[in-house]
């Protein structure tokens, strides 16, 4: 079974916007033993957006497309498509009253502009929108599933998940792609090639393909199995990774299972606090808050976390943190004393059983030779110890603010372990 | 002059990798005066890649290529490029010298399967990669420009700022393209789409486009422009813009020119608190610190910012920031008073000028009939009032974090202004 996506709008073509929805579709596709042969973006003219379509439907049997979906002028895939369905658009009850719920639920009424998104072409299924007015649309024609649905990342996400897969695995029957990765470092493409080339030759006659994925640093190597049986593929890919092992068992740091969920950090030391009935709290100088925003994204993160004090000036690490003035002046701001006073000064401050501090320079200047741009200071504070570790990260703020996040969310998950 | 771009590789059709290159692509190209007519993404297979440069050709002068240069089996481009042209590949000993010259910089003997890097079409002129071993390589047959570039991001961007983007502008008269995007917030499309209709269509008569370009909480609005002369598409791009200004001013928080540089709401907030000689801080609850992470996300925010108090559970909220219990008790901890007693207490607390406050229900739970998910209270306090604003935002944890965020900074920079 082949699929293709068409993404429209101008501004995937000028790079105003990164397309992410094709991606994620993919991924969604291939998790569901769907192939897909073709991304294509393209602007919003009707001409381009049909002639789109013709070319996907001779290549595929599926085809899922984004965008043009607005309420405004310059949107124009639904007119398209009952021009290449030829059609007319139809005002579809059902889909008003989902308009008018979510207005309502904004305390406001349904515009003109607005209840022509309940216009729908008549051959289509409209598939429910809740996160936003454009409905999704189905098209069933000639042995073929067309699905129209908005640009919107979540709002396309969530009728993905709803309807439009459950719709495609009822329709065909599908089989089996399994995907699994090596994840190897210290060695480039081309050395690597080398060492396991007989393996790789002995893959193509298993029916399995292999692909390289260099990144600086790293190789992630591929390998991927189609078949009906899903256990059965597993046991052909681990068999053929049981060969290859020995080969380069010196590069290989993990595996990635393809499209298997994974908890981010913040999640899981969520998840410890929660069993040990514990309380966290944190002190952030030079992630400026953005610990606190990791742990607070998980939803239920209230049961176990209580806050933080971002002691982002000095005056406010003194007084808001206990931390003393005279440890500041003799060993500054970044060290090993100040953030273990941060971390007990806020565990005691704000009455929790464990306490992460960070101080570091982020970036891009305030460093000096002593104190390079990156180097981080972070301490846990249990109710048995306090205990800080030095990390030297890289030159780009961000990266470094993210880094130190994830590094002070592991110190703590081993701590507690 | 009309482009296309056309990216290999199956990791991007499984979504195993988002293709970040054929926006940048897309960016520069558009900057040129060049425009982008479609991007296609399709596997590493002779026969995909040769009925994409079959189309692509029909609609384009100019076709730019990226991935499937690799030295290992599943990299095809090369060896395809020569039965598209019909020719063979030759070993070029220019090549071979820069694939040799990276190889002694890392201090290593160049390969077998390397020396193969030094292989290109006879037709083509091959382009120096300084960055990676494989070359990229020009085409220019019946009168069409075709360029192949690595797919290895850093690799392709030298490629194209060096010698790509020069020979394109050497080879072909190019107009120019003029991009201005007016940035509001706090109104949805349709809305926006009714106040400006009129001038909307004003615009088709000056032969501009307009395009809306949603995100939680935003609307930016793209105006483009086509022409031969720059300064004159900057005028009549300008002249709209003092004309939909009066229309939808409460709503604009900024502009962005396409290709510069477009600060967020938080760099607009910073650089407005520096130019004052104020400080900030913040009092977040339901944000959870994403707030503070936005601010100090820019480079010298401690010249402005202090800090903030996190204070995710009801105690932090007396203790460290002064809120009455008996307000609590009585209004409920999403309300006007309480919020209003958040950035006071702050503001008095952190000893700044202005303090952002922010209590909501994010969601998933703790919705109620009267206060449902995605109620905010936000408050500002300055030195001479404090002020609070309710907001009904969705139903989607992340995005409530994310807009109350927007509206907070918003909310303080109107007050400043």
């Amino acid at each position: 079974m082949k699929a293709e996506i068409i993404t429209i709008g101008d501004e995937l073509l000028i790079g105003q916007v990164v397309d992410t929805n094709s991606a994620w579709m993919g991924q969604q596709l291939n998790l569901a033993g769907i192939e897909v042969k073709q991304i294509t973006s393209i602007s919003d003219k009707s001409a381009d957006i049909i002639a789109a379509l013709d070319g996907a439907v001779k290549r595929a049997d599926i085809i899922l497309i984004t965008g043009g979906l607005g309420p405004t002028k310059d949107d124009l895939t639904k007119q398209t498509l009952c021009t290449y369905f030829n059609t007319q658009l139809v005002f579809n009850e059902e889909v008003y009253k989902d308009v008018e719920a979510l207005f309502k639920s904004h305390g406001k009424e349904v515009t003109p502009i607005n209840r022509k998104q309940a216009e729908v072409p008549a051959n289509c299924k409209p598939i429910r929108n809740k996160n936003g007015t454009a409905p999704g649309m189905c098209f069933d024609v000639n042995g073929k599933l067309f699905f129209s649905m908005p640009g919107v990342p979540y709002e396309m996400k969530a009728m993905m998940e709803q309807d439009v897969l459950p719709m495609i695995k009822q329709r065909f029957k599908l089989p089996v792609i399994f995907h699994k990765t090596i994840l190897t470092q210290g060695i480039g493409e081309s050395f690597l090639s080398e060492i396991i080339s007989e393996w790789e030759d002995g893959l193509a006659w298993q029916n399995m393909k292999l692909a390289y994925l260099p990144s600086p640093g790293k190789v992630r190597l591929r390998i991927t199995a189609f078949g009906m049986d899903r256990s059965e593929l597993i046991k052909k890919v681990e068999k053929q990774i049981d060969l290859v092992k020995p080969l380069i068992n010196d590069y290989i740091y993990g595996y990635e299972n393809f499209g298997e969920y994974q908890p981010g950090i913040e999640e899981i030391v969520g998840e410890m606090l929660r069993k040990k009935k514990a309380t966290l709290a944190t002190a952030e100088s030079c992630t400026g808050g953005y610990i606190s925003h990791l742990i607070t994204n998980v939803p239920g993160s209230s049961d176990y976390y209580v806050g933080s004090v971002i002691s982002y000036s000095n005056d406010v690490k003194v007084q808001e943190l206990s931390v003393d003035p005279a440890v500041i002046e003799q060993n500054g701001v970044v060290s090993r004393e100040v953030v273990e006073q941060m971390a007990v000064g806020a565990r005691k401050k704000l009455k929790v059983d464990y306490a992460i501090a960070a101080s570091g320079i982020a970036g891009p200047t305030g460093g000096t030779n002593e104190k390079p741009v990156g180097t981080v200071w972070i301490a846990v504070a249990t109710p048995q110890l306090v205990t800080a570790q030095k990390f030297l990260f890289g030159n780009n703020r961000k990266r470094n603010i993210q880094k130190t996040a994830d590094a002070a969310l592991n110190m703590l998950r081993k701590l507690m372990e």
